[in-house]
């Protein structure tokens, strides 16, 4: 059905300097593991969000010179004419549908650990780095700092050689426009420090240049309106919406053509915040602040899903343009699915983070749970709308398992065009261990990996749900199907299991009444008594979403883990301050780097995993989230007798998702994908060939000498 | 002078399966960045070993199959035609210069987090993984084992039509031959599990694949002989030296042409061990077991740099080959210097681990304190023994600072020809900060830095040493210098200006008696209380070397971070165990996520991260590593009056090392280095330009799709 008039609002036109949106759907920057060195991704990735119907699509970070290298993080770089050459293949895939290109230049000062340029990096008052530890930068003299302008200028010129049409003075993260702005970072005495106008200079002096050097595009800002107070900013030491973040705004308006606002500090998880722990729009009370002080364009983000939420920010006069960089990975078609009406088909973000986590951890590529074909554009090929009718589609497909990974292959094979795809599962729902995972604390929005899929098979005619049915191997064999994908899950180990000690902890029973795993907890209703030992072998969310589902309940708890710090993974997903914080609040006692040996009621004792001091806890009950077991008892009983698959006439069987590898939700619906996208290949089990990239377009041999123009100038 | 004869055991040849070893240096595997995606990296890298009269270059870590992909860790790779390709150009390298190619081949297993491929982990059994927070993998069914076979016999295949000579089978961290043997990670029931025949069953069953399938190669293994005790080991859980680790050479004997042996876990600190902790040959007695067992060439590893220990190690029978890693980083011509009997030229590792840091982190190129040129042979086209003349050699030249940077400047300037360099200090000896530091616990070996350079300028008629003078601005101008280099480093803050607040510390202040920086212990020796709280802003080594140096001297040290744990730059030098144990011992309080928020005597009081609960600590004084201030006031004072430069005939001013930015040694290395090389160039503050990499070696536009041909197979 089309889409109510109400809507109309996001699709309308507006100018942005030299160039017209064609509607308010804007994709903020934001990384994904491409960078200038993975060209063919980049523009592949970028290309997608462009045909989806974004009508503004931008690089991630750009580093303007080699000074700013942020290795082994991955951002874009523009240092010379090869890197324009590789981005221009990005701004090429916009353009081909009728959206504008935009990058977000900066040169990352202190940010840039430079480990493969190795250039010293670049300060405003030499303080040790925040972020890199061998390095404290070179504190700019006024020469410096000219040579430094020049470089933002010559960069500039380079994105508009490469074809951009938006160029974003990045204000945020590391940039100089806040090294200078902040007290935080700028202890200068001479003209670039002090006042407010002196911390501002540097910025309207590289503005001022850029206006009389380079034309024909547009030249915005994106800047961090707030920074937040203690602990989680630089209180102070930063700047307040309504203080020097609205008179930042005020004084530099005239300069620029666009502004693209958010919150935060080198903490970005207040800005990307995770759904545990922020709802849609949580930047709303700083950001509407720019509004004052402003007559241009303001693009605002908030992990924006809900049609109505964005409709709300524009007619409140929060800001004229929604920006997203998470809701554009999960489901890069976002804006043509409002345009058409088909807000079911939607597949929202969840806001799990695990897009930002792969960049965190430096080098790899995205990956989203929600949209297993992110990142795999160029690589493999993967259109996350379209589909190609599979050469066996004649072939009737049973899936056993309603999760994640099963739910995924049963509607990318439905999709696929096969004539009857019956999806099985032992309960009456849809969803697998969602189901039950997603009651507890904090990850309810976690529960649209089940529900997208869910709308998706009820319009899939040829797709069936078939519930509370619980199969044998004998019952797989005679179901009729000649195509048998298993996925039927994992669960947490009873016995204690551990990643440490590679051994079950001495009394962890969960047999026993004291003893539980998170689904006894959750799907049983277990109860444990009133101090309660959780001991995290996962080292991502479920221990501590665990501890704070017991202390909800009343209960006492203490955490304790090998690892240096609560569910390390956290750190990656930007949630570990806030969910340290959480759990403190509830009163839970954290003990790092610390074994648990044994447990007996009314006792556990724990060592400290290198000082090698014991600890005696008085506890009365156990939860173990120390690793997982596959249930593939099903696969492995089918695959084990070849003769009576043969006799069944089933011709392929395959195993998914965690009841092959007890992994996060982003590997089971990849899982589930790559098998269905991949299900007529000669052996569906052996992914295909897929693209290696190339490092430079239309490279030749003798074409790898490029220039670090401007290394250390 | 030529060497003496009881160097000669070194370079008499050996056979190894079907070739001849033409000595006895043997370059281990060991990473350094390049993989098989730098092809041009790699090949230059280790052709300058070749070069340098190293008898056998391997590779990293080589995985052969897409489903041991261990991105972000930098691997070399030999998964399909492309990557043959790009390792043929190293084999091509070292053939060049008469010595073997080696290359290290492994399926890594659950080590292998799969980023790119996302291919799910296998293991042997399902336990969460030691390294990988997001999957527990699958347990290999027999069929699965079968396949993995096949895909180590492709791999080796590769291997050979790379151009590889010695191909080695890898047991050790994470590969599947001590998965099945250790208990660790076997916990199999079936023939695969339990005995120990069993448990070298899959490998036996490789090796003999490997001999009836690839001939003309020779075939050996590297193997971790002893896992060692808890806390650094397994226990029980894996193999001792006079255990199964023997038994292991036994049984598989007859299928190897060599024995690469070390000791060790994942936790390869205890085998790379650092210099603070380990000694040369620290090894022996473990690995020198393996000579019980078996008849063929072993090769032994201990940071192996005097010519004494490596006959020693050899006519002792230890072993009948001198390998190593670290060393040959350091000088990849220490064959060449010791068959020449150029002693004095050895530049020795220091064992600080640098090297291994970068490759911890995933990503970054390697580094290495000691030789500057490292990882630079292809990019920037440097050789550590060679040098162009310089066009401006006439030029006098004056390097103010006789620490490493400005030490390795004038090295290189002497070695490029300069008619007179001469370097002055206000101290009596060269060496800058390294003189007090290296007397600080555990980092004597450091000292080598200096030692090397001192020697080298000795010899070098060009290259003059001035001691005890000071020089002023007025000094340097009226001195007689065309060209100056100001290297005056760096001191400790004395204000606690540190990274979590960006401001200094309410109450330190190191002019007071019982408050001092690292220099002011060390040089002045001054003495602080009986409680002494040490604060960590820096995150290397310093402050845990400073609590190390107060522990020693009878107080009581309390130590204080605002990371999570001690120094965590040490966790990439594989030290953070060992130190924390060290301290430990020594009755050191470690408080990690602190800040310390004031001190007065008496009293320090400290606040939780993130918890905000504060703590109060009666300590008596303070020892602040908080950061570094650059002394480059000299260089600011010449660098801001230009028309005085030009009166006195300057025609070239430069800031290097930590004067500039102060750093680790490696940076200031390097920093020197880069100028004088570069001394001649149009403007010698920009690095110029330099290579940057191909991913695929002789690849056109049309040539990027490469088979994953067994990414799950």
């Amino acid at each position: 059905m089309p889409r109510e008039a109400k809507y109309d609002v996001l699709f309308e036109p507006i100018q942005i300097g030299p160039h017209t949106l064609k509607n308010r759907f804007w994709q903020v920057p934001h990384c994904n593991g491409a960078g200038s060195d993975r060209p063919g991704f980049q523009a592949a990735f970028r290309g997608m969000k462009a045909e989806g119907g974004w009508s503004a699509v931008f690089t991630e970070v750009c580093s303007i010179a080699p000074g700013g290298d942020v290795m082994p993080w991955v951002a874009s770089k523009l240092w010379d004419a090869g890197d324009v050459r590789n981005l221009r293949e990005m701004t090429d895939a916009i353009h081909a549908h009728d959206a504008l290109a935009g990058v977000e230049l900066c040169h990352p000062g202190g940010l840039a650990a430079n480990a493969e340029t190795r250039a010293p990096a670049k300060v405003v008052s030499q303080i040790a780095s925040d972020i890199n530890y061998l390095a404290n930068g070179r504190a700019l003299s006024k020469r410096e700092i000219a040579a430094l302008r020049r470089e933002h200028v010559e960069g500039f010129k380079r994105a508009k050689d490469a074809g951009f049409d938006l160029l974003t003075f990045y204000a945020g993260l590391g940039t100089f426009p806040i090294y200078f702005l902040y007290p935080f970072y700028n202890k200068r005495t001479d003209e670039y420090g002090g006042s407010f106008e002196n911390r501002i200079r540097f910025t309207r002096e590289v503005l001022e240049d850029l206006r009389s050097e380079v034309d024909g595009v547009a030249i915005g800002m994106r800047f961090v309106i707030d920074t937040l107070e203690d602990p989680y900013g630089y209180g102070d030491l930063g700047v307040r919406a309504n203080g020097e973040g609205k008179d930042f705004i005020a004084a530099l308006d005239h300069l620029v053509d666009y502004w693209d606002l958010n919150v935060g500090t080198l903490n970005w998880g207040e800005d990307a915040g995770s759904s545990r722990f922020f709802d849609t729009n949580h930047e709303a009370e700083y950001v509407k602040v720019a509004k004052q002080a402003t007559s241009k364009p303001c693009i605002n983000v908030g992990r924006f899903t809900d049609p109505d939420v964005m409709i709300g920010v524009i007619n409140s006069g929060q800001a004229d343009i929604i920006g997203a960089a998470r809701p554009s990975i999960a489901d890069p078609f976002l804006p043509k699915k409002i345009e058409e009406g088909r807000f079911e088909d939607i597949r929202e973000c969840i806001g799990c983070n695990v897009c930002v986590s792969r960049w965190e951890m430096g080098g790899p590529p995205i990956w989203c749970t929600q949209n297993p074909t992110s990142g795999e554009e160029y690589r493999r090929g993967w259109h996350p709308e379209k589909f190609s009718t599979a050469r066996n589609a004649d072939k009737p497909v049973l899936v056993v398992g309603a999760g994640p990974a099963g739910m995924e292959a049963a509607v990318v094979l439905g999709k696929r065009g096969f004539e009857a795809v019956h999806l099985v599962d032992a309960g009456s729902e849809m969803g697998g261990h969602l189901n039950w995972m997603t009651t507890m604390p904090g990850l309810r929005a976690w529960r649209r990996v089940a529900e997208y899929r869910e709308r998706q098979i009820s319009k899939l005619d040829n797709v069936q749900f078939i519930p509370n049915t619980r199969m044998s191997a004998q019952d797989v064999r005679e179901y009729g199907a000649e195509i048998v994908i298993v996925a039927t899950g994992a669960h947490w180990a009873g016995d204690g299991m551990n990643t440490p000690t590679h051994d079950p902890i001495a009394g962890a029973d969960a047999t026993r009444p004291d003893v539980a795993t998170p689904e006894q907890l959750v799907v049983e209703g277990k109860q444990l008594g009133d101090h309660v030992l959780v001991v995290d072998g996962d080292g991502y969310h479920m221990a501590s979403t665990t501890a704070e589902f017991l202390a909800r309940q009343g209960r006492r708890v203490t955490y304790a883990t090998h690892w240096e710090t609560l569910g390390p993974y956290l750190r990656y997903t930007l949630e570990e301050q806030r969910m340290y914080q959480r759990l403190t609040e509830l009163g839970v006692t954290i003990l790092s780097q610390h074994l648990v040996l044994s447990y007996e009621p009314g006792k556990a004792q724990l060592v400290h995993l290198w000082g090698g001091n014991e600890v005696t806890l008085d506890v009365d009950s156990l939860a173990l989230v120390t690793g997982r077991y596959s249930d593939s008892a099903l696969y492995d009983e089918l695959a084990d007798d070849q003769a009576a698959l043969d006799e069944a006439g089933i011709s392929q069987l395959h195993l998914v998702g965690d009841a092959h590898s007890p992994g996060i939700i982003a590997q089971a619906t990849f899982s589930g994908h790559r098998l269905a996208r991949e299900i007529d290949s000669p052996n569906p089990d052996v992914p295909l060939p897929y693209i290696r990239e190339r490092r430079l377009v239309g490279a030749t041999e003798d074409d790898y000498t490029l220039g670090a123009a401007t290394l250390l100038g």
